[in-house]
Order: structure tokens, then sequence, then C-alpha cells
């Protein structure tokens, strides 16, 4: 009992560990806009003095650098993975699998790389990674296109938008003790993506 | 001609009648956030003095409000056209081609809309309304299902965030000039969502 008490943080202050700084702070991001959150907000909001603050981490940007990282990081992992599958249903499926898992997953993190605007280099450099990102999912939808699993009459990029129109809103609505269970979400998104609303 | 030249704005100095100056306020609330645009960024953009901005409008949550009533206005009426449909199918394909009508032709309203965070009272009362319009398209949904052109394992409110997932992500990318017109638009949408990527 008291190794368990010894792990778990205290109720009413948040743990100090660097991870916890950064969840924090990318929620309170996402909750008040990165541009509108000051250090003193962050400060503020994890309870700690800036001084405490600034030894966890440099700066507002360093924060903002991180979980883009983790964000994109994860995304391009993720197609690393499919990619690595042997059949262009099974990369597609992969990617689209994958993409969910990393946006329920890291939700904190890709919602701010959803919102970002370009206001800065970081930032520009973040929207071409996922721009790239992108790209090779459109790939993966021509590819599937070329073997009659995706339908040719619509444009491969358009394809992709509307599916990763989807599975991005999950970030916005997703809750896991909602109607469907985590390990079911990937399967739902997959059918609504490939075969739409009808009854099969 | 010189009808033609009278008519056309002169370049370099934008139209200073209330529309154009709250359609250009919206645009550069979504380029760097609501809360993050004073007045005077509104002026400056504008190229007008800060009393010339305020002859047209009372103040920067006025033209909140104003282009909320635009965007949440449009969806409704867009319902009660799709309410007034003979049956299930034609109200739910209704509600899926007036939303993107709506979104396509209101793209800064909606935009706005969509990147609420409810931080003022104002924001409170859009996001109920915003959130009343989403329980009526899963009551078309539900209907549709009792019907059987909705598969009946998916929960209604789950299938109506995925669609309007696919269908409010065209804010972020729909270009009038890429591979898909706009005629061709609310079609195209309607597919993806009832029949998905597979070929038919």
């Amino acid at each position: 009992m008291s190794t368990s008490a010894a792990r778990t943080p205290r109720r009413g202050r948040p743990g100090h560990a660097r991870d916890d700084v950064l969840r924090a702070a990318v929620t309170l991001f996402n909750e008040q806009g990165y541009e509108a959150t000051s250090v003193s907000d962050l400060a503020r909001r994890l309870g700690l003095t800036k001084s405490a603050l600034y030894h966890h981490v440099d700066s507002k940007e360093q924060i903002l650098e991180v979980a883009l990282e983790s964000a994109l990081g994860g995304l391009e992992a993720a197609m690393e993975q499919a990619l690595a599958l042997d059949t262009p249903a099974r990369r597609l499926a992969g990617i689209i699998r994958g993409a969910v898992r990393v946006l329920t997953e890291q939700e904190a993190e890709v919602t701010l790389l959803l919102r970002l605007r370009g206001n800065s280099p970081l930032e520009v450099v973040a929207l071409e990674r996922r721009r790239r990102f992108d790209h090779r999912v459109t790939e993966l939808v021509r590819e599937a296109q070329a073997e009659g699993l995706v339908r040719a009459d619509l444009d491969a990029g358009v394809a992709t938008r509307l599916v990763f129109g989807m599975i991005n809103s999950l970030v916005e609505w997703y809750r896991p003790d909602g109607p469907v269970p985590p390990e079911q979400l990937a399967d739902v998104v997959l059918t609504a993506a490939m075969d739409g609303l009808r009854p099969r």
C-alpha cells in the first residue's frame, strides 16, 4: 500500500515530472491558444513558480517543439509500419488504423498540430512535415485505386482529405467511455471510410 | 468600360461597405485567433482608422456575433429545408448537401464557429445552437437507420460525428478551383459518406 501511495501523485497538486509539465502545457495551449498563453499562465496552471517551470523546460517554444515532434513522429512511425505491409489494401488499412491510434493516444499533441497556423519557422517546418505525411497517404490511396480497391473516379487527394477529415475530427469528439471503445475505434473508422454508412 | 471600372473596387483599397468589413474581420480572426486580434489590428488590415471602423461596427464582439449568426442561421435554414423533404433518405441527403453548401458559401464564418472554445457567454450560446443542430442531424441518421438506409450497428451519434468530420474538414482544404468543382462537391461528399471509398 505504501508503494502504491508513493506512485500516485497527490490530488490537487499535479506531478512535476517533465512529461506531466509538457502534457499540462499542451492542454492549456489547446484550451486558450498557443499565442495567447504566457509562461506565467503555464506556471499558474501547474502550481509552480516560473523558475521551477524553467527547471523542466527552456521556453514556451520548446514545449511546442516537443509536442509537435511527438505528434509528427507518431504519425511518421505509423506510416513506416504501414509501408512495411505486403499489399496495397493492407498498407491503406494500416495507415488509417495507425493514424486513429496516434490521434487517440496523443490527442493533445495532435490537436495542437492540427490547429497550427504557421506563425513561426518552427510551425512552418511542422506544417511541411504534415504535408509530406498527407502526400504519402495520397500515394497509398492512389496505389489502392490502381488495384481497384478504391473508386477510380475520385481524386486521390480528395479521398485522402475526406478520410482524414473523419480521422482528425476524433480529437474533437471521441471519448474512450463513449459508445465506441478504443479497441473498436480503428475498425469503425476504417469501415466508415471504405464502406460508408450503408448496410453491407 | 467606364461602367465596369466604376463597379470594380480600386486595388489596394478594400471596399468599405459593412459586409466587406465584416468578412475581412472574420478572415483576420481565423488567421490569428479571435482573442489575439485587437480592434487596432482590424483597422490596420482594412486600411481604416479605428473611428472609421467604429462607423461600421460597434465592437469586436459584435463582429463575432454577426458572423456566428450567419453560420448558425445558414445551417439551421438548411435543416429546415431538409426536414421539409418527404422521405428519411431525402432528409438525410438533404442535410448533408445543405451543410456542404453552407460550409463552402460561408467558409470564413463557419471556420470561426468550428474553432470556438466557449470563452464568453456569446460563444457558449453559439456552441449550444451548434449542439442542437448536431442533435437534429443525429435524429435524421436514426430515422434512416430505422428504414434500413444506414447501418444499424453503428451508433447514430458516432455516424453523425464521422460524416460531419468529413464535411467540416472542407473549410480546411476545399478550393473551388481544385479537382472537385463546387457543383459536384455535395455529391462527392454524399457518396463518400453513404458508400465509402470502395468502387460501387
